[in-house]
Formats: C-alpha cells, sequence, structure tokens
C-alpha cells in the first residue's frame, strides 16, 4: 500500500516542479474535463487523499475552499499541512486493516458498502486517473508531461 | 495485487460499453496526448499488460500492430485472446513474488533495477493513467466520461 502512495507523492512532486515553469493564468485556465483547472486538480487531489483518511479513522476532515489556495506556492503549503496525517496513516497501516467495514458517518451504520482496503485503493487510483488528465492537458500547453512510470523509482528493492 | 487488476478490467469493460455509442470515427480521430487516439489506447493498455507479465513470466511477448485491430470489435477479441494469460498470473501472484528481481532480457542480467511487485504497480498505475486521458476526450465528444471510483465495485468485501 505505502508504495502506491510514495509513488503518487514523487509524481505529484514532479508535477509541482512542472507547474513552476508554467505561467499562473496557464495553471488557472478553465479545462476541458475533471475538475476544470491544472492548479485545482492538485488542491483536489490532496484535499481528497486527506480527507478519505481522516474519515476512515472518525476524525473531522475539514472543509478547505480552493479560493484560499489560487498559487502554486499555496497549494504546496496546502500539502506541506495535510501530508504529516495523510503519512502517519499510511506507514501505520497493516494487511488486518484490508477488510475493515468503512462506516459512512452520514448513512445507517448498519449499512457497510465498503472496507478501508478499497478506500485506501479508491485514494491511490484517484490521483493517477487525475494525472492521466493533467498529462492531457500538458500536451495541449505543447509541454512534455511527468511520467506516469511507477517503475525507475526506487519503491521496492528487488532482493539480490 | 489481484483487487487492482479487477478494477481495471471492470473499468476497462465499461469504457469499452461507452465506446459502443460512439462513431468509430471518433473512436479513431487523432486526439491530443496519451497514444493518440481511443481505440488505440485500449489496444495498448491491452497489449503493456500482457507484454509486461510474460517478460516477468521468461515467456515471449509477441508483436502484434494496432493497424489489424482498427475496430472496437477487433480490440475486445483482442482482450478475449490476452486476458486467460493475464489472469492465470494474477491469479497464481503471492507476496513472496515482490521483490523477486526482474531481469531485462536485454540487459546484462547482473544489472537488476526492477521488483516484480514494481512491474506489477507499473501495469496498474499505466491503465488508469491512460483512462484519466479518456476521461478528458470524452468531455470534448461531451459524454460522460466513465467513473474511476475503486469503491462501489465490491472489490473487497469488508467483513462483519
Amino acid at each position: 500500500m505505502e508504495s502506491f502512495f510514495r509513488y503518487n507523492w514523487i509524481v505529484r512532486e514532479q508535477w509541482f516542479q512542472w507547474c513552476e515553469d508554467v505561467p499562473l493564468e496557464e495553471l488557472l485556465r478553465p479545462r476541458t474535463g475533471g475538475v476544470g483547472n491544472i492548479l485545482q486538480t492538485f488542491f483536489h487531489i490532496i484535499d481528497v487523499e486527506w480527507s478519505w483518511l481522516q474519515v476512515l479513522q472518525g476524525k473531522p476532515d475539514g472543509m478547505e475552499n480552493f479560493e484560499d489556495y489560487k498559487t502554486l506556492e499555496a497549494v504546496r503549503q496546502f500539502e506541506r499541512k495535510l501530508r504529516p496525517d495523510v503519512e502517519t496513516f499510511v506507514l501505520s497501516w497493516d494487511p488486518s486493516m484490508e477488510k475493515r467495514p468503512y462506516i459512512d458517518p452520514e448513512l445507517d451504520s448498519t449499512v457497510v458498502k465498503e472496507s478501508w482496503g478499497e478506500v485506501m485503493r479508491h485514494v491511490i487510483a484517484h490521483e493517477i486517473h487525475h494525472m492521466g488528465q493533467l498529462s492531457v492537458w500538458s500536451r495541449e500547453l505543447d509541454k512534455k508531461p511527468v511520467s506516469a512510470n511507477f517503475i525507475g523509482k526506487g519503491l521496492i528493492t528487488p532482493d539480490n
């Protein structure tokens, strides 16, 4: 589980670096698909990752607004603020949590549809999916997108 | 590991159904980003999934050409042909394979950079990434994209 989160964090950082060469106007320009612009995509994935993990733990998931984070540096700060919570939970993950029932606080607690393992993979796939959208928008800007490769990042060291 | 492959197969089938309402001309129309058109994206992910798993097992990975598969039905047949090999390997996966070294047959066998676990996750992320691209192209066609949700598909049943 941890390796996929690390993958997403590495790719996200590489996209942040990609953003450094792009004018803010382009980062905020409305685009087709996804959440509609580049910077808001990052805000969204950071927010969704943290919120799901908070909810799993029965903690408040806050309510932040992209209107307050409309620069690259603000989004990076948003990430720095939330990452420690996310990382603590991801590092504490063990396989016994896979089938733990996720109780949606807004629904009848007798209705359990999801497991913790599903929620974690939902968060992982969510970010990869949005990065795919960014790769199209990147080409529209005539820029090379960040690689989506999982290999080549040293995430799972092979045995000798 | 299996749950992420099952996720990709479910989403892929839903995208195939999405394709049924789209004229072939649109499925083949050149688009910005990714491998350049909708149908070739499916050919590519099916090909890459199968090829990587073949290579891990030291088996020949074939060499098919998209030129021979330029209809939806042909791509579906391509998938039906390759899926059994993929499924057999995925179902045989066990955690002891995670750190097994992947020996690239084209490189010096003393240079081992990747583990089997990395290759498997590479294949998983590869498809999710390309589906993100399709979701943008779908909006360009004024069509609702297939959901990328991992939750709600009954992939990991929670304990009672």
